[in-house]
């Protein structure tokens, strides 16, 4: 195998997936865990998957994305959707899994971003926002043509803009984020509160396709939710498009039609109207193609290394 | 007089004003006019204030801010503000009164971001908003330590970011923008439908003051929309800082207690609980300074350049 490789994971609430990824963005090996619940387990199943993806190869970095927020200066995460890591030392452990090589963090919506710009449906854009709908809600800043970290690295946490303060609590502490309405947990909590007896956001996703009516109704009121973080962030930062990924985006136009109709009527300003909402182009690989290109040396700009 | 300065004027909804600013932003010459409700008074009005202003100088570049939206790259305004100018060529206008010197056009929210940026409460700060509550909301964001403009020239529209999609109708088409909630005539329409019956914007402001229960009330009112629209902005662009300033800021505290209070409750995630809010360091002069900074040759960035 080419030396020229990158080792990447994105580390997400509900899995943890790790590949082998060259300059030109192929990946050589790619393996995924469902994300466990305790802290030990969590070091158990990162040393594994790691160790298991870079056997036999000498990747020259690391390049994590993880679940935000994150301290990409200081190494740490403490993902909303994780909660045995709180200020998790992450780039440590990695360090004593890989001794040797460098790594870098970044934001799991940033790293998506960053993928979606490098070789998805972001390619040459501008100004756009790349959003990841799952267990939590993600998303990257791609500003002037390059992605934004922000002066803390959390740039883009379209997921806790409050789409209504008099909204239901989030997990964050606040009232009302886009997450406590569009995230696979709460559309799944508000269809049942309504009287849908299904498993999970697959099975809503599902059976909103077949035009169940709470299920329907619970995707339309998370993309009313989303429409509300997309508009004000279009507005603020004069966006041309945004890419959606992620679990849920899977249901397609049972999320985006709803998503591009609130859309519709939230931007009224001439230069926001632009906006166009695709698909990822990489599906559920642009978190883990984005952190490698974090780790390549062909990144266009500086990730802040640990002290 | 020194030949490199530059002639600066700053265009409002409520007022015109023009200067001779020096490249160290030393203000050499300054006038200022109510802004004209008609197209002809206002073309009028231009031709006089900057013909007076740039009289017997022999400025190397203009530097115009106006308020949005701007078309930058087409040299064409439509104030939300100044219903006479749709779509109005002002660098063309700009170019008969003063033939043969370059010009350049921003945002007035972008210009006096700029400006404090500069020379202001914003100085050396790596991701800021600069807001102008007036007439109407303008802003700009500085971000990675140079002033954004975004594709179209239109990044920081913070006043039409929406703050309760339930809310008032906004002059913008929209529904429940900031602006309609904590603009000058949002705030005194709002407060005389409690049975206030002061004058104005600056009497409101001044009963606020002195305790009134109802202006009080407005000026929370308007600071909770502003909260809503801060938090959605430092969420997503990982702001370090908020510089606020235009007429209503001269409320002080009156204004600046109760956002601050409110931006508390709505900034939840650990990175985001670093903004601060200040209030502009340059008073009325920042947008023409920024207006002038956006025409000197210093200027750190790039202006589109009408074709």
């Amino acid at each position: 195998m080419d030396h020229d490789v990158v080792l990447a994971a994105d580390i997400g609430g509900t899995k943890i997936s790790a590949g082998l990824v060259g300059a030109d963005g192929q990946v050589h090996r790619q393996s995924e865990v469902a994300t466990p619940a305790t802290g030990p387990l969590l070091e158990e199943a990162m040393r594994e998957l790691l160790g298991s993806v870079a056997e036999g190869a000498s990747p020259r970095a690391i390049g994590l994305a993880s679940a935000g927020p994150v301290d990409p200066s200081a190494g740490r995460v403490s993902p909303v959707n994780i909660p045995a890591w709180r200020e998790f030392p992450l780039l440590d452990l990695v360090g004593a899994i890989m001794p040797g090589v460098p790594s870098v963090l970044v934001g799991d919506g940033i790293a998506a971003a960053l993928g979606e710009h490098w070789l998805g449906a972001g390619q040459g854009v501008e100004a756009m926002l790349g959003i990841v709908v799952s267990t939590g809600i993600g998303g990257g800043l791609v500003l002037g043509g390059e992605v934004y970290l922000g002066p803390s690295g959390n740039a883009g946490h379209i997921g806790h803009v409050v789409a209504d303060p008099a909204g239901p609590p989030c997990s964050c502490g606040g009232t009302g984020c886009v997450e406590a309405y569009a995230s696979g947990p709460s559309m799944v909590r508000w269809a049942r509160g309504q009287g849908w007896t299904g498993l999970d956001a697959r099975a809503l996703s599902a059976d909103a396709g077949r035009g169940d009516t709470i299920a329907l109704a619970a995707f339309d009121r998370g993309a009313q939710a989303l429409a509300r973080g997309i508009a004000a962030t279009a507005t603020v930062c004069d966006l041309d498009r945004v890419v959606i990924g992620g679990g849920l985006s899977a249901a397609g136009e049972v999320l985006f039609a709803p998503l591009r109709r609130h859309l519709e009527g939230l931007l009224t300003l001439g230069y926001a109207r632009r906006l166009t909402v695709v698909p990822f182009g990489l599906g559920r690989s642009a978190g883990l193609l984005g952190a490698a290109r974090s780790a390549l040396p062909t990144a266009q700009f500086e990730f802040p290394t640990p002290a």
